[in-house]
């Protein structure tokens, strides 16, 4: 899904000159074909990296560091490799390692586009907005500074919006805004009992909308991030005790203690909804491009660097 | 916004003869109009009333007594009144015990349709999915059978799926499915920092979209049904809790401890990913309705009984 979106998207922008997809069985490559994902694809891993100036691991977190471990001896010196998983302080770690062991004179830059859906597969590219998405760019003291520019202005090429940050800042700002929400669509399920589960609206079904991700990768994604995430969790617990006693206190209605729950509560769903609607509210009616006008052509001029991906 | 969609859904539907609509400003009326939700509007909510078979209070949960208050009087003996509130325990039992203090002749049977949106105003009445809807109708030992049936009959014909249930029951299951959520998704912002929500995804803003809701409404539905919503918020916090000790042993990666806390968060995904998709996936490619044939019209037929409403 996400290397079907990235290839569409370099492709129609002309981030990359020349984009070659690599995939493990041929109706995936002939889908991406299709769908004008790739200039050309393979099943043979080696001849798909060997020119490329730039290799993005599209693959699920756990097989990261095997995929680089493939690819590594198979590109020519200088080229630059990146990855989309969603943790990483264990990847960029394991990842530098393995070309410090392999004496590689390739580059690495970990990189986490914020964006997806709870799909799988080439079929899903379609429901990936890339465009406007952050997306961290993980430098660290070991990261080549030319290849790190490279990777940022790719992204920024498929009109994403690119933040720096180590690894480790990354996994503890992830695991509130992406992974934490994972784990709470499934919680929020299994607190419903079967008729509470039928007798519910759009609000519980897009809250929910996260259980439907594939419990592999996200199993694999929470063990290398565990830490931040317990942590994350505690405090929304703690969080959710506190209403819950507020709330209690509602309950004994006209007494004082109920007024100051019910203003303080008042307070607290204005707060979320002033933060939610400055981050997330979009105009109810953009500016409508010129007629016959493409819409990817509202997108940034691209940066080309001939980039062959 | 619910009025609307019910005026227009009513009308198209055939499911009432007649929809009058009282707005307390022209402007609404106005749209109202123009939208197709009445056939008739007012400002003047006795002459509204006078004729009708069936009264919707489509107002906010704090208000329903004041408008019952208002309608009982203006209504002949026999018509029917039900409200559309998000809280049923509250509303049923004032709303009965002020009847029988006026010695009216009206029926009353508390509904609530379980859609909507976060947005408000009759130009948000296009966002509310009627149509197979759940739908729970609240009779109690004093209400007439007759007019619980027509309510239920009602709801049917605009396309919702009726569930007969106490105002007890509502409460305790709702505060489940619909009043959790809209307060966690005002925690789920509140525990965000500026960073963590800018650097998000289409996930957390799926999952924060009902932290757009109308604090003041929701924080009068809260407190109507305090109880049940801050039990519901403990059982939470505790499942958050015995999550973030699962988590957490996922971190010492390679041990025993570890592996067995990540069979159980697999299972755990896995589980709700299925019980999510059971109620809310919908077919990839629903049938297709014949050319030039409008959607409406795979709605169930009409069991209109020449309502006026």
């Amino acid at each position: 899904m996400m290397g079907g979106a990235i290839g569409m998207a370099a492709r129609r922008t002309g981030a990359a000159s020349r984009v070659v997809g690599v995939g493990d069985n041929q109706e995936t490559i002939q889908r991406a074909r299709v769908k004008g994902a790739v200039d050309d694809a393979t099943l043979d891993l080696r001849a798909g990296v060997q020119d490329a100036d730039l290799v993005i691991l599209c693959v699920p977190v756990r097989t990261i560091l095997d995929a680089a471990g493939s690819v590594i001896p198979a590109c020519r010196d200088g080229t630059i490799i990146t990855d989309i998983g969603s943790s990483k302080g264990v990847i960029v770690h394991q990842v530098e390692a393995l070309i410090h062991k392999l004496k590689s004179k390739v580059h690495f830059v970990g990189s986490h586009p914020v964006t997806g859906s709870e799909k799988k597969g080439i079929d899903a590219a379609d429901n990936v907005a890339l465009h406007g998405a952050p997306c961290v760019v993980t430098p660290t003291q070991q990261t080549d500074n030319e290849a790190y520019h490279k990777v940022d202005d790719f992204w920024k090429a498929l009109g994403l919006k690119t933040t720096r940050m180590s690894p480790e800042d990354h996994d503890t700002v992830l695991a509130h805004s992406s992974h934490l929400p994972h784990i709470l669509a499934a919680a929020l399920v299994a607190i419903q009992s079967e008729r509470s589960l039928e007798i519910s609206g759009p609000g519980l079904r897009d809250m929910t909308r996260l259980a439907g991700s594939d419990p592999t990768m996200w199993s694999d994604i929470t063990a290398q991030n565990a830490a931040e995430i317990s942590r994350a969790l505690k405090e929304l617990s703690q969080e959710i005790v506190r209403l819950s006693g507020d709330v209690e206190m509602l309950s004994a209605h006209g007494t004082p203690g109920a007024e100051v729950a019910r203003e303080r509560l008042f307070r607290y769903l204005a707060d979320a909804r002033q933060r939610h609607e400055k981050r997330f509210l979009v105009p109810e009616k953009p500016i409508e491009p010129e007629e016959g006008e493409d819409l990817g052509a509202n997108e940034p001029e691209s940066q080309s660097s001939g980039f062959r991906v």
